[in-house]
């Protein structure tokens, strides 16, 4: 079945430094019309980081929508011209210092796709060289480093409460037994 | 240490159906302001909804933001007055028809706490008996039920796009094989 809703009008409502919003009219399958609210966003990576003893790489950071200070993987906006791998390594090293020997591509999904084209592609990141962090001027982050096996029951804890970071931790934990 | 960002000035750019957006000029812990884009949400549940013989209950329907049709564990806004716990056996009924007679709050998370408050409450859904769906005027809603162990694999190949959805699978195939 095809269910595509088809564009009849879009309104540009706001363009901005990471995010634009549009609202879109869309013909529904029996014709009506529909309004779509929809947020841009350029993507993002996530990096799974792990230490060759089993420890996540994580950053605590200050997130002001949702007014809390958060544990999350180290993740960054793709710049301009810049393919998902290079984002990875370079907001990785900037974010926590940490150099990857190894960087994989793992596999990619959309944030929030009922309002959102947010898509952010994950990379796992091993061999990892240990250096000075270089944060951009409006960020502040501290590095926490957590093994793995611990952090199923954070999730379950409601300490770690960001949805890339959720997945991240899975697949780790499943990668960490698996190996 | 502590890096909360000190609002100065807050500017409502759209009020909406589903979003509102606003821009926030906050002051940095070096008292040097920046500004934030902020999209605001009332929050959602998902349901994680397993049927007795292992099977995960899933929604395909098309997502505008991103142009394509997308399986998901059901999912939607949480409404005025209404307790996570209601909309999530609400939602779970009008989406796929199945109410549960046993339902759990799991964890909650942000989906994308860099640009929105989106929160994301989190509910099993076991002991499932099946009905008719009652979708929304404008949902046009497919459903489709995949054996857990399966959908791990999905994911990896590409076919499960959806954070909320991955979340899902990782913790229902845990669940699954803990039992």
């Amino acid at each position: 079945m095809n269910h595509e809703e088809k564009t009849m009008k879009s309104e540009k409502i706001y363009e901005g430094k990471m995010i634009n919003l549009r609202v879109d009219t869309v013909e529904l399958p029996d014709k009506k019309y529909s309004k779509r609210e929809i947020v841009e966003h350029p993507g993002s990576v996530g990096i799974i980081a792990i230490t060759d003893d089993g420890h996540l790489v994580l950053v605590k950071q200050f997130r002001k929508p949702v007014e809390k200070t958060l544990l999350e993987i180290p993740a960054g906006k793709i710049e301009i011209n810049e393919e998902p791998k290079e984002t990875a390594l370079r907001e990785l090293y900037e974010e926590t210092g940490y150099r990857a020997e190894k960087i994989e591509y793992l596999f990619e999904f959309y944030t929030s796709p009922g309002f959102s084209n947010e898509k952010m592609y994950l990379f796992l990141a091993t061999e990892l060289i240990e250096g000075n962090a270089e944060p951009e001027d409006d960020e502040y982050i501290e590095i926490e480093k957590i093994k793995l096996e611990d952090l199923i029951e954070m999730i379950l804890k409601g300490e770690i409460v960001d949805s890339k970071t959720i997945i991240g931790i899975y697949y780790g934990e499943r990668y960490i037994s698996q190996k």
